[in-house]
């Protein structure tokens, strides 16, 4: 199929009338060939203008039509074959597994949310039925669904080139949803994006859906993304990456004259704590399976471990040399982009140079764009002083936090910003100790792992990858999992409306056959 | 009992350290006689940081302890009587009944949350069992619960100062949610508002649970409630009132270090659609039920009708002049507060004094302190031209909009901003031309209304209270009604989380016999 640098807007193949990017290979630095146009203000203009014009007809699409063009999509994106995953290889430097499998990932991710539209419980019906003889003033007859927000602007993620991006979590939950998307490629990996973005197209053209319901652009800089939060048409606003990108779109999006909401998950430095019995009991093998999850993916994932917290003494000791001799036995591996492995090493710098750190593992860098894992310790008494050494370092880098006593190992967890996750490993007799941080725990986090690693996110409905901020701008939500859904979508009531101009779901009888809650009980 | 003029923190009644306000009976311009003191810096930090140290305690409070608190606060209200009653009425110039009728919507309103808290579905379990064979990984038993967001800081409305002010359905929501709150008292009525803290305060006593769950501040000016907003402790914000009010909470939210989500009910005109067969069946009749919601309280009802819509020809005529008759039959009434007066007058003197609008009926001001009920009329497309013309008046005003074609009424429903709620006048011969306006509806309005009036606001499961900017700041919730707790939950996942650390709610065997779904599965 070849890529061709266009854009995908109204169903066609469109030359943005701007210069754009080209695909750096981030394992040798070359520029690949194609040259991607970038969209101006008139393309922007068009996809939002589109893309609100389809609304009103795709919201209201059947659960079936809708489902069915979730799973076209995946089947279109499994159609694309190798080629899909070569481009994205070259684009990313990820290895061929972890492609094959994160379009796995992608493909199911588009199943679940097709599941879930047929399953209806997310068209949230509530049904209070009439009381016409109630005193003193007869009750109406109330009928609630839940519809799409409208358009949404999704942001295509560096890290994840095919779950979360063109066809990622956001797109598929706003999908679901019934709304419209318009997605602004990610620069890292443009030819990866216009490959998914013309499955997705192609699905529209397939399953009947107006041209509007999907559009892609790109471009250089932040032009593009911050025209498309800022157009009127544009109801709500999906974005996976760093705190400063997320931070800015937040604010255009509130200073809009309409305010919209921006579900932007940015940072987390994901602790771990490792609490007493388990370090007597395990060190070693604790250390290594931290250290695997520290250098899975050269450390690019949302959930990386940046953090491992516990109290000194030789538990502590045994963790600490062990995780060191194992992050120095580990090679440095090819980051996303130049911009990242720049910024992860002077992140590494920064910390290497720091008085209160002391640098217990670096492994040498072998090339210009290798992330070389690295390993730092600091007393909590010094973190507390300066949480800023705490602060995310996206790549395989990790600081070891030593307390004096578990009231200081809290007193961290209590200073922590808000987090994807944290990680407790712990033997059963920790149990007690647990109590009062887990507490601590669960008003800064959006997961609680237990003797496992943060990284590896399940795609399942009981799935939270999300948190208080800065880990997202909204803890009431989720971006991974069967919850993200409930981001797009918003309640309206209808009082009194006659059968025959009622929503199908709301009818009586229940023709749809929906979950719904009727005079406080469960349908 | 009487009211002493202070703030309740810590279980205690504080003189606040700040020069604060005296209520004024609006009915006759003169100060009551206690004069309230301000809170300061000082004492907003210490209800703030009080509620923090609360809030670990509280939302894990059994759902039975936190029905049986809600309840008591409902049983205290009662038990303040009739001076409840007439301190409302002094402060507020609202009559009797209203008052009384107000009263049994707060505590029905604290019923309607205890049996929301007793039923557990609002805590959202969702579990996903372990696959531990399943290949190429096994999945996790990830367990799913919500939590409450944080302590809230709630702004009490001037224009229900029972049922949404201090124990009003933000508090009651907040607190079933398990939120320690901090309310900022309306200065228009702070005696009603010290009364109904006191029953809060003292059912907190009695309910043995920790003092900083509920805090009364107040004081003149805005310091106040900024202070409230901007500190760290609160974590949302439950607000009614003015655009530029919620708006600059919501402007100050956002600029937080840590921005936290301000749910303002603000602004909305509530537009009436008048439909072709309705008018030619029955103008009369509509006009005088149009007339009876548009006066009902002063007009000082969020869901006030401020606009009429409808095709030009005999029967909108019949109409128009039916209802400036009804308007000019209706009396004066005395406004909650002379700034509410003061700004009434101003908007109607605006519209009557501009070039496009007509004046079908204006009636006279008997008092200073009284608003009286006004009717204008408007060709659609000077209102299309001038849209400002059409924005909220608070009080017993409305604006008549002539349309030339039902097209031309889409036009008008496709300009308006958002809306808490629309209302659909018709017969059975309107219903095809209703549905392509209750698609564009759909998509500005929480609430559309059949064939009733948008004045009272049931409270029940299905009701939203909400909808699009500017109606609110949050179009995905609503402030009356069951779905109001949701605005103060947010998800936490537990990942292989052995039983004993478990919360009980997703506990194996379903100790809390709550709601859940377990494997997508509802149970």
């Amino acid at each position: 199929m070849g890529v061709r640098g266009v854009l995908l807007i109204g169903g066609e193949e469109v030359v943005g009338s701007q210069a754009g990017v080209y695909a750096v290979n981030p394992a040798t630095g070359a520029e690949l060939e194609t040259a991607f146009t970038g969209a101006g203000d008139g393309e922007v203009s068009r996809a939002c203008t589109l893309a609100a014009a389809a609304f009103d007809a795709y919201r209201e699409t059947s659960q079936s039509v809708r489902a069915a063009f979730l799973r076209t999509i995946g089947e279109g994106i499994v159609a694309l074959g190798d080629e899909l995953i070569e481009r994205a290889m070259a684009e990313s430097g990820l290895p061929r597994p972890r492609l094959e499998g994160e379009r796995g990932r992608t493909v199911g991710q588009l199943e679940m949310f097709a599941d879930i539209v047929e399953r209806g419980a997310f068209l949230g019906a509530v049904i209070d039925t009439a009381q016409p003889e109630r005193k003193p003033l007869p009750r109406p007859d109330l009928r609630l669904r839940r519809i799409a927000v409208g358009p949404v602007a999704v942001f295509g993620a560096s890290n994840f080139p095919l779950a979360f991006s063109v066809a990622g979590g956001d797109t598929a939950s706003a999908l679901a949803a019934g709304c419209p998307v318009v997605v602004k490629a990610h620069p890292a990996h443009p030819g990866t994006s216009e490959l998914v973005g013309r499955a997705i197209q192609d699905a529209v053209k397939k399953c009947g859906l107006p041209a509007g319901v999907f559009a892609l652009l790109g471009g250089a800089g932040n032009a593009v993304g911050e025209a498309m939060v800022r157009h009127p048409a544009i109801k709500a606003v999906g974005f996976t990456g760093s705190r400063a990108g997320g931070l800015a779109l937040m604010h255009i999006a509130a200073a809009r004259p309409e305010p919209i909401p921006v579900y932007a998950e940015m940072s987390s430095v994901n602790p771990v704590f490792l609490m007493e019995h388990a370090l007597a009991d395990d060190a070693a093998l604790l250390a290594k399976g931290f250290v695997d999850s520290l250098v899975l993916g050269v450390g690019q994932f949302c959930t990386n471990p940046g953090l491992a917290i516990g109290v000194e003494g030789d538990g502590f000791s045994r963790f600490a040399a062990a995780a060191a001799e194992e992050v120095a036995g580990r090679g440095a591996g090819t980051m996303l982009s130049p911009a990242i492995h720049a910024a992860y090493t002077r992140g590494v710098e920064r910390l290497a140079s720091c008085d209160q750190v002391t640098t217990l593992a670096r492994v040498e860098e072998v090339s210009g764009s290798k992330g070389a894992p690295a390993l730092f310790a600091i007393a909590a008494a010094d973190l507390l002083a300066k949480p800023e050494l705490g602060e995310e370092i996206f790549g395989p880098s990790s600081l070891l936090v030593r307390c004096n006593t578990a009231e200081q190992m809290q007193q961290v967890a209590e200073q922590m910003e808000g987090q994807l996750t944290a990680t407790l490993l712990a033997a059963d007799a920790d149990a007690e100790a647990l109590r009062p941080l887990l507490q601590i725990l669960e008003r800064k986090v959006g997961r609680i792992v237990y003797n496992g690693y943060p990284t590896g996110v399940e795609v399942a409905w009981a799935m939270v990858h999300g948190g208080p901020f800065p880990a997202t701008t909204d803890s009431r939500t989720t971006s991974v999992g069967g919850g993200a859904i409930e981001r797009f979508l918003r309640p309206v009531s209808y009082q009194n409306l006659p059968p025959g101009l009622l929503p199908e779901v709301l009818q009586d009888g229940n023709p749809l056959k929906a979950p719904r809650v009727v005079d406080r009980t469960a349908e």
